[in-house]
């Protein structure tokens, strides 16, 4: 049975993913009594009185929604919003899984920017943070900048982030491997929608060098006519060289390819003109910008995919569920550009030194300790930045 | 302790009262690819061709949304929407206690009727039902009549309907325990607020008699000036006698007294003006309009009380758990007053003929049975008026 058969009948047979499950016992008159009426009014009370209790007295302080409006599926597209609903279960039961983290699927039926704001803000008295997922660009932007600025608990786009942290993380790693220095990399990004300005911001943030970012139609300069804003943005702050011309002219010479876009638009002649032992992150989902082995055979040294068949598997779930953890356990207000940073050396960090070879620059998906080490470092930084509103472990 | 502390302490032990889980396994690779990417695409192309397939490939299926915007809490009236979650994940801990649903508390920050009702339609598509809860009236009715007509869900006003049922359903056996016929009762109705205009809405499509509705002015007429526009309807299809005055001119006479409304309105001395062996369903809470022992003093032959401390309790737990595990069961597009009288049918049913006594009207609130009866009954009703949407078993 192939994947796509398997995963159907599975889901046949979950029905559902997620359940949603009792902590309270409810088998006595006292039961009823203490964890409904009336003994439930007390707590309402108290948090009327103080509403930082809703975090105690409820589950918000573990709970994150999952969002979408069903724009940007996977690879899928615009599938519509229930139809998007098994992947924001299946993000929430990795919520879970990873990090004990309680997430709740919701999906939005408008595409309507200002609508889908109101409505999270609207609800957002029931979370203790808001996962978006896989809403199309550029209304992604706007959605996530507006909801942050107004709204009490901590947002993150996920599709942009975490990728931009995984990516970052294995990175790190990577230089180390191949003997290069922070700050004098040469870096292309293919793919310039959420995920790719996200990972380029993120890397200019963490100053990993230089960073040429490519589109379909080719190298982002400032001033060429075809930028979209977010893009235009972009092209501010990257391409200092101010080179135009094809993904392949902006590889001659660099470090470092980052792809976050379509199957098969990197060959292994275009790896040779990059400079010696370059690294490459084909992130495009299944199939990657280049498969590993011709990247190898065009002399690449580190490559990663977002494949678990390959080494280097480059996979948000290394990201998100430490993230909100940490968020939460300090009960973060934001999760800023800096707490992605320390999400990022926590997630390098979990490979060792002495362990770190061209095959194994990030930890394994599975490994359900990166999570905890992703929270602390994330809490820590909250911490640091003033932005958490508590401060005790949980 | 008293019950106020013990309820206060638990909630803190608890740290929430509903978590949500995973049902599907994260411990491999093959998990990994089956319920997330990329085998997850699977049944989203499924759903994306036929989204009735949502409830069978996500928890859509089994899943309801317990909804407030935290204006009529408990007896605790407008504590806002983050105070009153805790009587929403009760509420969720019940639907799951006694009858396997899944529910998923949230309260939305706002008071206006058009915002909440298209809040509540715009997330509709992440859940089989909506039960409404704790909203004011006359706001409720509004908001409730235009999701009924535009939402593809079951939506259902738990604080109108679930008394109704449930009070319903023990006036059913009160009239057998003292030997009144349907059709020939006189009732009078303290309270002209959501729940008791869904009771007397509902008593009357059931045809047990005459009803009086009384508030705090008086009896409620035809004309009388100080109406809100939903007493005023049901000015028009009660009172049939035109009878004008106080709830104790009411009362001379009445077969039936049901309050949803304060402690303490009604005497021992108003109780003995009632016809012989009357009906006393005193449902303010915690304290009821008379303590059972006066109204029995007075000459009550049955009392009801919402209190587990008495006997006939009269709970909604004995109603909407078996309502939406019947909706749901056949995927019911409405829950409609064929199937509220059902239900309240089928919870009398759960006392047996020869049970049946002045203390003992009501199946016990614990009694895990009734849901499952309950459901079955309103499921078989969904299937008889063709709103049935599956039919197969669960």
């Amino acid at each position: 049975m192939d994947i796509k058969e398997l995963a159907l009948k599975k889901h046949y047979q979950w029905q559902g993913k997620i359940e949603v499950i009792s902590r309270a016992p409810i088998n006595s008159r006292e039961d009823l009594s203490t964890a409904y009426t009336p003994g439930v009014a007390q707590p309402c009370l108290e948090i009327e009185k103080d509403e930082s209790l809703s975090y105690e007295l409820t589950r918000r302080g573990n709970m994150v929604a999952v969002i979408t409006d069903g724009t940007a599926v996977l690879g899928l597209g615009d599938i519509g919003p229930a139809a998007a609903m098994p992947v924001m279960e299946g993000k929430c039961a990795l919520f879970k899984a990873f990090a004990d983290v309680d997430a709740f699927p919701l999906c939005i039926d408008s595409k309507d920017v200002d609508t889908i704001v109101n409505t999270i803000l609207l609800i957002s008295k029931s979370f203790g943070g808001i996962n978006l997922e896989d809403i199309s660009a550029p209304r992604c932007f706007e959605i996530e900048r507006r909801l942050k600025e107004k709204c009490e608990v901590p947002v993150f786009h996920d599709d942009q982030h975490g990728t931009a942290i995984v990516a970052s993380a294995a990175l790190l790693n990577a230089l180390k491997v191949t003997g290069r220095k922070m700050g004098e990399c040469k870096i292309v990004i293919n793919g310039a929608g959420a995920a790719g300005i996200s990972v380029a911001k993120l890397l200019l943030s963490m100053n990993f060098g230089e960073i040429v970012m490519c589109d379909i139609k080719g190298i982002i300069y400032e001033g060429a006519d075809w930028l979209t804003e977010p893009q235009m943005q972009m092209a501010k702050v990257t391409n200092p060289g101010k080179k135009k011309g094809t993904l392949a002219d902006a590889l001659v010479g660099a470090d470092v390819f980052i792809g976050v876009s379509k199957p098969n638009l990197v060959s292994q002649e275009m790896v040779a003109t990059m400079e010696k032992d370059p690294i490459i992150f084909a992130m495009a989902n299944p199939m990657p910008e280049i498969m590993p082995e011709q990247a190898k055979a065009g002399g690449a040294a580190v490559v990663g995919t977002g494949r678990s068949d390959f080494p280097n598997q480059i996979n948000n779930v290394l990201a998100f569920p430490g993230i909100f953890k940490g968020a939460l356990k300090v009960r973060a207000s934001n999760i800023t550009e800096e707490m992605k940073v320390a999400a990022a050396y926590a997630i390098a960090s979990m490979v060792k030194q002495e362990e770190l070879t061209p095959e194994y620059i990030l930890p394994d998906a599975l490994n359900k300790e990166v999570a905890d080490c992703v929270a602390n470092a994330v809490a820590a930084e909250a911490v640091k930045l003033g932005i958490a509103r508590i401060y005790k472990e949980k």
